[in-house]
């Protein structure tokens, strides 16, 4: 089959069982974040999968090459980025594992089933409103701040569509850390494991890793920090293993 | 004057200023939590601090040394504990500075003016319940667990005593997070600043530092971590500095 690759876009070889993804770089490329929570996620054997705000659909290809999922199904509500992750997932031969479903995560509660997934996981836009944006309508704003949807929005669809017992993974940035906790307590989903993404050891955290159960008992264990950089431009041995695994 | 010293009661150098402290070993000794919370809460000039379940007072003893804030009021629901804080004041000469009252946290709220103080500090018991307590009633156990109050009435207390922009400092345990997010919320106390305390760089933190506002707005700042141990036995200079100032 051939998959046609569009001007501007590039095929990024994601360094794991050969997969490849296409991305505009003038539009959004993934970054840490999506690698991180790829790894830091876990799936079943025959879990079924749910990924919003998927973009280019990096988190659901990076999660089949390293969880035995049984099938992923991820929403996107940009039409150009849906197109672009559905010729990935082609590109990679994954059509019978991952299913890229255009559509708004406000309306993902009726789209799907209730609690008919084991796990769903989301890289959301992390910046609060579309102040101060020059094109809040172009690619690169929507995936960065909550122009189409909020978080609140997308806490109320994994609550509704994660089994109890299910999981739900998210990486965000750690001055949200008080709204996002509100928000999962909302509908349920109680965070208990959070890793901080320190770019340095002696520096304040810049992300922040959340693994949430619907209807666990409150406890969180906060994990020891994850450092990026050694020294600069040198991951730490941690990172690179992150990358690699 | 002379300060009675009873049996089985330690006078304990705080190592600052010559100040020192009753403690009675058999019952409770503060711990490096006090340190540092003493060392992260901040009081303006002639700011009016309270400390809730200050047991034998270390809080305002320390902050006495290390602050300008004007008058401190200390609030310890267990007779034998406000006995000896009050000593240790005395034995201070800091009877201008500190006031020790007897009482219950949860009546907190009508014992002092609504949004009378500047500032409001607090290393509450930790533990939840009274669970697989032997002796619940003992100092010991009501110093570490939440039999005598909850986080809830240390909060809701916190909250209607401290003034709109003033601050509401605690030091608590990492997995009690998401809840302690929520109650804050409840009163309007804003977390806008946070450290985790890490024994070591490459452990799970078990201390979190908590600095909030009276009504600001959301913005969470985490800080970097403060790691407690540079090996064995060995402080970092940061826990030194911390210890010493």
């Amino acid at each position: 089959m051939t998959v046609p690759i569009l001007p501007g876009e590039h095929v990024d070889d994601l360094q794991r069982n050969h997969l490849q993804i296409i991305q505009n770089p003038k539009k959004f490329c993934f970054g840490m974040d999506a690698v991180l929570l790829s790894g830091f996620a876990a799936a079943g054997e025959d879990a079924r999968v749910l990924d919003l705000c998927t973009g280019t659909g990096i988190i659901p290809i990076l999660m089949s090459a390293k969880t035995d999922a049984g099938h992923f199904t991820a929403l996107e509500i940009q039409h150009e980025s849906a197109d672009m992750a559905r010729r990935s997932v082609l590109l990679n031969d994954l059509q019978e594992k991952i299913d890229i479903v255009e559509g708004d995560v406000k309306e993902a509660g009726s789209m799907f089933a209730a609690a008919s997934f084991d796990v769903v996981t989301c890289n959301p836009p992390y910046m609060k409103g579309d102040h101060g944006l020059t094109n809040p309508g172009d690619a690169m704003a929507i995936a960065r701040h909550e122009v189409l949807c909020t978080f609140a929005d997308v806490a109320a669809a994994a609550g509704k569509l994660v089994r109890t017992g299910g999981h739900f993974y998210l990486v965000h940035r750690p001055f949200r850390l008080p709204e996002l906790f509100a928000e999962l307590a909302r509908v349920h989903l109680e965070p208990k494991r959070m890793r901080l993404v320190y770019p340095y050891v002696d520096r304040e955290p810049n992300m922040v890793l959340l693994d949430c159960v619907r209807g666990a008992r409150p406890r969180l264990l906060v994990e020891k920090p994850l450092v990026v950089y050694a020294a600069p431009g040198v991951y730490t041995d941690e990172i690179t293993g992150w990358y690699g695994y």
